[in-house]
């Protein structure tokens, strides 16, 4: 049986997840592959952490390189966040002949094309399900079972933090600072939470989803973006009594051949699917022309659900290059 | 460019929406696939039906062996539905070596494992996306962007008609009977409601879930299975006094090892994915070990929705053919 060896860059929350995921379920991913998928070199400068995984400390390099020109290395999966390095270790990889699996959504939003062509010039796959609404396969979908469409409109409540703040402030009569701190605390939100409470995070998804959609590529920083910091517990309550709820929706509508976008705090009605989408949850409402309305939901973050996007990737290349 | 070529069986609701929508999206198929394809014959006794497509008559055949056994058809779409004989006919198109697409659910539900072996003992495609839950992709994500992990339980509302019924007796406070005789007369349901009403639809549907999810066959009747017919308005009233709805879910669950497996009509909270999915709507609600809750809600039925995922698995077909 072929094993098939992998590279991980960063081992933090989202690639200790990774890790376990791959042992608790090495048997279904070894036949669902028809071959062992092993974690064969990690970069990653912090040894010393707790990780409740059984990681033999000679996996760890310290030097990229070792990983992204390593002969043996099939797959580089990419889970180190953030723009740089990681888009140049992308293409690094890429041009090396590896197939590569990233959960950066910043990274695929700012060089979609860049990544995109990289990958058909080198003949190599490039997948990042995770990058878009964590566990949610709405990448695959749109992609694959749902090509036979023109879609139409794409509404998602893609950040698992906003939805929590505004959840709470919903359901307890909250002040957004209050509900802040709270998730601060929790470790729903970061101590630094601007990407995430001013839509910043939810446009890098906007201009992924834009991308497999509509065939457009839309900067993120050209998205019209208002997050969720000057929303009050009076605006909320008004929407409350009129049966509706605010959730910041990243919006994009094919209007004719004119496409709209827009990432921004959004009155639904109580009816629609995306109002019934609570606390860190995650979910995509999707319209194309011959399926007509779709929604997704599941779990945008955390370590377990978006190794199984992770994972998913993995499985579809090793099944083509077994 | 290559040619593929459709041998389509049957062009009633669903034909004429697959029809439909092929024509429809030719441009959007042709870049997916980097091929054209095409309807090349027709099995329909039928001729005189007002079908509101542009179909030459001369593509209809009468003899389904004119398909089924012709060189130049690359794909066999089978839409007569029933056990028989639409399942010889598609193992007559395996053993001929022509893929095969299908929205069957009773002939799938009923012969899983023989159109599985004939179609692997064949080196052929066997897809069947549009036979559970109509446009939603959900067997697509659970064998392929969800293999990563451990299947633990499925919940679905996989029936459009009990459904709508339910709803109706939930939101206007009506007994079953009445919306029943509403139900028919607007074309919901059929005019024996049997298969739809006394959940055998649904079990056919569990049938396949626990299939992908579980790798077990397990037969539709052999399903413990109780339908909607006996549900009285005070009992909807009661559930609706506490917090809940009662929907028809088609359940299965592995409690470490053994596999539990239902239809019946079932309360669930408020709170619960499920409780929003009103009138003819469709969903999926499954547990992963890695991905833990997800939801896939959409159209169930309908010419268009079914024709998506009908083309969904042509595309694919057609992308590893070309």
């Amino acid at each position: 049986m072929k094993t098939i060896k992998i590279g991980l860059l960063g081992l933090g929350n989202i690639g200790t997840g990774v890790y376990k995921a791959l042992n608790m379920n090495d048997a279904l991913i070894e036949s669902a592959t028809g071959a062992k998928v092993v974690i064969h070199k990690i970069l990653e400068s912090d040894l010393k952490k707790e990780r409740d995984i059984p990681v033999d400390p000679k996996e760890f390099i310290q030097n990229p390189d070792d990983i992204l020109s390593d002969p043996e290395i099939d797959i580089v999966v990419e889970l180190l966040g953030g723009i740089q390095p990681a888009t140049s270790f992308m293409l690094d990889a890429m041009r090396n002949k590896k197939h590569v699996v990233t959960a950066n959504k910043a990274a695929v939003a700012a060089n979609f094309d860049l990544l995109k062509k990289c990958a058909e010039a080198n003949g190599v796959m490039f997948r990042y399900e995770a990058s878009v609404a964590g566990g949610i396969p709405i990448l695959n979908v749109l992609s694959s079972a749902l090509r036979g469409n023109k879609f139409e409109e794409v509404m998602g409540i893609v950040n698992g933090t906003t939805n929590y703040i505004l959840t709470k402030m919903t359901d307890e009569g909250l002040e957004y600072g209050d509900v802040l701190k709270d998730a601060q605390a929790k470790g729903f939100a970061e101590a630094d939470p601007t990407a995430d409470v001013e839509g910043i995070d939810a446009a890098n998804k906007l201009t992924i989803l834009i991308a497999l959609m509509f065939d457009k590529y839309v900067k993120p920083e050209d998205i019209p973006t208002i997050g969720i910091s000057k929303i009050t517990k009076a605006e909320i309550e008004e929407a409350k009594a009129k049966g509706c709820k605010i959730k910041l929706i990243a919006h994009a509508k094919d209007t004719g051949g004119k496409l709209e976008y827009s990432v921004k705090p959004t009155i639904l009605d109580n009816s629609h699917p995306l109002a019934g989408v609570s606390n860190e949850f995650n979910a995509v409402f999707v319209k194309g022309n011959a399926v007509d309305e779709l929604m997704f939901y599941g779990r945008g973050a955390g370590p377990l659900p978006t190794a199984s996007a992770v994972i998913g990737d993995i499985i579809e290349i090793a099944k083509s290059i077994r």
